[in-house]
């Protein structure tokens, strides 16, 4: 079968170009007789790998020199857990903004560790609007500020960067990170599990204000000490060499390919193709605030949720998988990372005109 | 460059047959229009590929069916951590068997838990030998017994399995996995950084037998529970997909290449080969008791240090890779892994008794 246009959520598609050059590098890189999967952490061949993937990161986000990036692994749900442990910081409390599945997760697993202040929250519409900060009742005291830049389920995404003075503004950019550009400066610490906008699934990537790092109380276990992989160079124990090869491919690509800025220009339009034809019709449905909808995952329902299957096999029969939406909302999401082309998306939208035309 | 003969310790060499097979389908993944690395983890292409993965492993290793198989991320460094946290279960004092670096780790991270009886050291002769099990003071009352099954750094591994009675015995099998046979009935709990016998590094294998899970006190965070992971089915987060799938190929192939037990036959042989050598020589010289010599790795040092570098220098230009000893220890180790070829090891030998003529 020829590619086929992957709306996943997460592992998703990557770039079929980065893809093609790990098949040819896989056996024999850079004629040093071995795949990258067989090097030594050690060896001068990975390091310069990792320190390629570190730089170019760190080139493409802008991430100022006082912010340590971290390979890590266990995903955003360890983040969840390793978030509290390093930054409460002997204070106890810290303020969360509550905007739906993945903050909800965010949440709960800082409970165990402190107090958690639900400072906004959208849940009276359920979750289809991202909380104007105006009303967001943050503490000054707070240990950090927590947000969900973009909820991959609800599809609601922050199209702003919150202000919280002194207080360290914590995101999981895990959906979005890459796909716009911000300002690193405004954050204390930003994570992101690769397995949307970067790479494969068993990467985590951590950006951390270098203050924050070493103040946990108390001291956590190594592992989930972030002072112990600054301190190592994300190299305490092995790293996930091969997902780090491949973020560093995809790394070169978004630079070949001219960077957050092009991404960003290539998201709006993609999205705008999605939420310009749903704006038009309402065979289908997106209930989210226009001004809070995602430029990464667009979830619409049919009118007529018989019709759900039948929508999902002609999409698959055209070369179009993954567009049902997540388990806990039905209906249909489709997910549309950096490395989504823009001509998939208009097989898409074609394809939505027509079954509407056919079934409406 | 063709292939090169690769004694890493770790990330390791892999069968260059499973290299070919993934880089062939890194595109296109039997015809799905994707590659592995892109699949929703949910799906049914993946789901398939982890379930596979799974039953193999349990062939190869006659896994019990009231035992656990877990896909975990964090390496052995996160188990060191997640063995006390929930196998102390309120008991408060744990016995660990101490054998060298790795041991030593493990031994570190579980202080932090709870007391440590460290039933039996090999320290008293630099860590050249496994500790006989006669002399070993175990407590009855103990939480369970730990030991590593095999140093990669000093090269002692355990020819035998230690008898723990109503005990649980858990073990660090990272560096010899599948490598030789074991009674998986005999243990409570096994683990194993993936980077060594398995696949890519970023993968951690837990197999835990199931009274001993969720009996943690207190109740760990969902990360660190293995309740949370074996009520999940290892998919609480998103799993290491695309590691899983390297995993797959590689039981796939040991299956093929007939199973455990051919490959301790094929390990003795190649370990036999570099002692039976280094028993002819002091050329070289390896300071572990016979009786305790790995399989997997073989640690030796010239003679005269001041030969290390020209010796590494000729082995690279004959295509030997990774033999330069850990900075701990100095000299040269070879690690011979379950798809190090026997033909990389007579190379091996070769090059040293060349070396020794033209040196000695």
């Amino acid at each position: 079968m020829s590619r086929v246009f992957n709306f996943s959520a997460g592992p998703a598609t990557l770039p079929e170009e980065v893809l093609r050059q790990a098949a040819e590098e896989m056996v024999d890189w850079h004629g040093s007789g071995q795949s990258v999967m067989e090097m030594s952490h050690r060896g001068k061949e990975f390091m310069g790998i990792a320190a390629a993937a570190e730089a170019d990161l760190r080139e493409l986000m802008g991430i100022p020199a006082n912010y340590k990036v971290l390979f890590l692994q266990g995903g955003a749900s360890l983040q969840f857990e390793m978030i509290p442990i390093n930054l409460l910081r002997g204070k106890g409390t810290a303020d969360y903004v509550h905007t739906g599945e993945w903050a909800k997760k965010a949440i709960k697993a800082a409970r165990i560790f402190g107090n958690v202040n639900v400072v906004a929250s959208a849940e009276d519409k359920a979750f289809t609007y991202a909380p104007a900060q105006a009303g967001w009742k943050l503490d000054k005291n707070a240990a950090y500020v927590h947000y969900t830049a973009n909820e991959t389920i609800g599809g609601v995404e922050f199209q702003w960067t919150p202000e919280t003075g002194d207080v360290p503004l914590v995101c999981d950019m895990s959906s979005n990170i890459l796909s716009r550009a911000i300002d690193v400066s405004k954050y204390g610490l930003i994570y992101a599990g690769a397995q949307k906008n970067i790479g494969p699934a068993g990467l985590t990537i951590v950006i951390v204000r270098d203050d924050l790092v070493g103040k946990a109380q108390p001291t956590p276990p190594p592992m989930l000490d972030y002072k112990t992989h600054v301190d190592a160079e994300s190299m305490y124990n092995t790293p996930p060499t091969y997902s780090i090869y491949i973020a560093g491919l995809v790394f070169q690509w978004l630079k070949k390919n001219g960077g957050v800025a092009a991404m960003e220009r290539k998201n709006v339009e993609k999205s705008k193709l999605l939420y310009d034809y749903l704006g038009t019709t309402d065979f289908y449905r997106n209930p989210v605030n226009p001004a809070d909808r995602s430029r990464m995952n667009v979830p619409f329902t049919l009118k007529d949720a018989a019709l759900d299957e039948a929508f999902l096999k002609g999409a698959k029969e055209r070369g179009m998988t993954q567009l049902k939406g997540h388990r806990s909302v039905g209906g249909m999401r489709a997910s549309i990372y950096n490395a989504m082309p823009v001509a998939g998306v208009k097989a898409l939208v074609d394809y939505m005109r027509e079954f509407e035309k056919s079934h409406g």
